[in-house]
C-alpha cells in the first residue's frame, strides 16, 4: 500500500482544542494564536464555532476571533455552524468556510443536540444549501465514528450512512472524528473502508483522539488506505469532556513528526508549529500534551 | 497485508523499565511484580541482568530474584548476560534463557560498553556459544535500531549486518530496539525489511520505546510485515536516559489494546496486566505512564 505523498494538515486548536480547555483565553490570544498557525505553512487552520455561548462559552467572541485575525492568502479559516443561525453569524463574519457536523451514534446524538441523527441532518440540510448559495464551502464532520461513550461501539456502516449523506449535501470534505480516542488501527481501517464506498477518498479526513494513545497507530493505517487529510491539535490542546484528565486530540506536532519521517510532504514548518504550541501552552499554564513536543523539550532541558 | 493471528508479548518491564527507574525497588518487591506478570498469561518476562553492580546497581539482586520468583510452566525468565562472568552468574541462578545485546551505532556502542561493534559481537560469540552448550537458550538484543544519540540516523543495513551476526551465533530471536524512541513507522518498516533478508521473520521482535509517541504506530507497520514479537513494558515502566523526563518502553497495556482492537490473540489478561502495573506504579509512587491505564484510571473517577 503506498502512502501519500501529500497530507493536508487540518488543524483544529484554536477551536475543538480551546473549546475542551478549562483556562480562560482571550480574543486577543485566539487571534495571535491563530495567526502564527497561518503563518507556519498550514492550508487550513479551524477558527471559531458560531454557536450558543450558553453551551460553549468559550467561542462566545467567534465574530471578533473572526473580525481580528489577519487572513492570509491560501489559507482557510473554517467555522462552526450547527443551525441557521450559526450560519447567519458565519456569514456575517464573512467566514468562507463553515463546518456542520452529525454524529455515528443515536445515543451521542439526542445527549449532545438533543436531535436524532437523521433530525440533525434534516437540520443541515438547508445550512449547507444555504452555505453553497453564497459561495461558501462546507466541511462536513462525524463524530463517534469508532465509538461512543454512551453506545459503545459504533458499526461502520452507521459512519458510511452519515458519510453518505454529508456527501450529498454538497460537503466537500468529510472529517472521520474518533471523538473519544478508543479505537484500534485495523478498527480505522474497516471504518474508513466502509466511508470510501460512498464517498472518494480523497474527500475523507482522519480526526483522531489520542486518549488511548492509538491515534498514530490508527493514522498510519488510514494513510496506507489512501488518506490525505488529518486533523490535529497543536500541543494536543483539548482534553475529553467523557474522561476527565485524559488527552484529546492527537497533537499536530506528533503527526508532523509520523509524517516526516515517512517523507510525507506537509508544507507546514515543524519549528514554527513547535513555537505556536509553546505559546498557547505558557498561556494555558501547562506543557504541551505533545509527546514530540516533550521528549524535544527534555532534549533541550538536557 | 495480513496481519499476524498471534503476537507473543515479551514484558521487559521488570529489567529493562526497572533498570531506568530512579525509585528504589526492593528485591522482594521485584519477585512480586515478575510472579504477578507472570500470572497473566505472558509467555516471557525479563527479570533480571547478570552485569556489573558498580555500572548498574539497580540489578545488583539479580541472583536473590532469580532465587525467589515462582517459575510458572511455560514461561521464559531471561536475563542479561554481558560477558562471560555475567553467564557464569545468570547459569548459577539457573537461568534457562539468557540476553546478549549489540548496538547498530558505533559511537553508542564505544560509549555505552567502551567496545566497537565488531568487538562486542567477539565478547559475545563465547557467552553465546556456552549458553547453548548448556542448554540455555539466547536471545539477541539490537539498540539504536532507528537512531543514536550520539550520530543521528542509522541505517537499516547496518541494523541488518548486527542481525546477521546474532543470528550466526545462535540466537533464536533478534529484539530490534528503537533504544531512543525516535523512529517512524516507514523508517521502522524499511529497517525490519533489511533485518528480514538474514533473519527469518518468525524470529524477529520489535522493542520500540515511545519517547516521540510513534511507538504503537511502527508496532502496527511491522506486525502488517509479519512481525510476532513485541517487546513492552508494563505501565510504561522504565525512561529514558537520553533525554530526561522522557518515557521510555512502550506499555504492555497499549501494546495489547492495540492487538485486542485488532483481532490479535496474546494469551493475556489485560486487566492482570493493568493490576500489575498498578503495583509497581504504587511502589514508585506515580500513575503508570500508559496511555490505556490513564485513559482507563480517568474513565474510572468519573
Amino acid at each position: 500500500m503506498a502512502l501519500p505523498e501529500f497530507v493536508k494538515i487540518v488543524e483544529v486548536g484554536p477551536r475543538d482544542g480551546l473549546q475542551n480547555e478549562k483556562a480562560p483565553v482571550t480574543t486577543a490570544q485566539k487571534i495571535d494564536l491563530i495567526d502564527r498557525l497561518s503563518q507556519t505553512g498550514l492550508q487550513s487552520v479551524e477558527a471559531a464555532a458560531f454557536v450558543s455561548p450558553k453551551w460553549v462559552p468559550q467561542m462566545a467572541d467567534s465574530a471578533d476571533v473572526m473580525a481580528g485575525i489577519s487572513r492570509k492568502p491560501g489559507v482557510s479559516y473554517p467555522v462552526l455552524t450547527p443551525n441557521m443561525k450559526g450560519l447567519e453569524g458565519a456569514l456575517a463574519a464573512d467566514a468562507k468556510e463553515v463546518a456542520i457536523f452529525g454524529a455515528a451514534s443515536e445515543s451521542f446524538s439526542k445527549r449532545n443536540i438533543n436531535k436524532s441523527i437523521a433530525e440533525s441532518l434534516e437540520t443541515f440540510q438547508p445550512v449547507a444549501a444555504r452555505a453553497l448559495a453564497e459561495n461558501v464551502r462546507v466541511r462536513g464532520y462525524i463524530s463517534c465514528v469508532l465509538g461512543c461513550p454512551y453506545e459503545g461501539k459504533v458499526m461502520p456502516e452507521a459512519v458510511a450512512e452519515v458519510a453518505r449523506a454529508l456527501k450529498a449535501m454538497g460537503c466537500y470534505e468529510i472529517s472521520l472524528g474518533d471523538t473519544i480516542g478508543v479505537g484500534t488501527p485495523s478498527e480505522a481501517r474497516k471504518m474508513v473502508e466502509a466511508v470510501a464506498a460512498h464517498v472518494p477518498i480523497e474527500e475523507v479526513a482522519v480526526h483522531f483522539h489520542d486518549t488511548y494513545g492509538q491515534a498514530l497507530a490508527n493514522l498510519y493505517a488510514c494513510l496506507e488506505l489512501g488518506v490525505a487529510v488529518a486533523d490535529s491539535s497543536v500541543a494536543g490542546l483539548g482534553g475529553c469532556p467523557y474522561a476527565k484528565g485524559a488527552t484529546g486530540n492527537v497533537a499536530t506536532e506528533d503527526v508532523l513528526y509520523l509524517l516526516r519521517g515517512s517523507g510525507i510532504e506537509t508544507g507546514v514548518d515543524f519549528d514554527a508549529v513547535m513555537q505556536a504550541g509553546r505559546y498557547i501552552s505558557n498561556i494555558l499554564g501547562r506543557p504541551p500534551v505533545s509527546r514530540v513536543h516533550r521528549a524535544l523539550m527534555a532534549k533541550e532541558a538536557a
